[in-house]
């Protein structure tokens, strides 16, 4: 058993998105990013099968897809969507997301 | 892309957990349990490969493991573990919890 607080990596840079890996293995990956106000997790996908969640801890934005699809996202959503399928997340305030990829890339 | 509001399932009985259904593929199974204050979501275990998370997205409790552990919960903190770990949540205050289960049971 492992237990990570999230509240410990509430941790922001004004210029630049942050990575905190929570946890790794054979079976998923789970990572807290947390996305400044203005900035974006760009739309991205990879030829792999697989899923990934992607939740809002905190904060208020898009989720993006193909086509420059914008989902409004706010804290408390989670979404959920192929490996293969783009995704990304623009965030209006601070925002901090918790993504979950099984399996891991 | 399927996109949950996990502020639709804040959603309590105070006499049984409750449980709603976020995703559920060959990839990963994805459950939120709310647990009313002084309920237990038992002890148990599966012998089957794979992780779980436990993720505590409001209120206070208890983590369970194998021998009585006890690992005091609350909003913000994940437990990973193998499903064939012995693992439980018990509840002091209204206590949800998102989990993850991969691959799915």
């Amino acid at each position: 058993m492992q237990v990570t607080d999230l509240n410990t990596t509430n941790i922001f840079d004004a210029k630049a998105m942050r990575k905190f890996l929570v946890h790794d293995s054979a079976w998923f990956r789970i990572i807290n990013f947390n996305i400044p106000a203005g900035q974006t997790f760009p739309v991205h996908s990879h030829d792999l099968d697989g899923q990934l969640s992607i939740q809002i801890l905190a904060g208020e934005g898009f989720f993006l897809g193909a086509d420059q699809a914008e989902i409004p996202a706010r804290q408390g959503e989670i979404l959920v969507c192929d490996i293969r399928e783009p995704h990304g997340v623009k965030a209006t305030t601070d925002i901090r997301i918790l993504v979950t990829i099984a399996p891991p890339l």
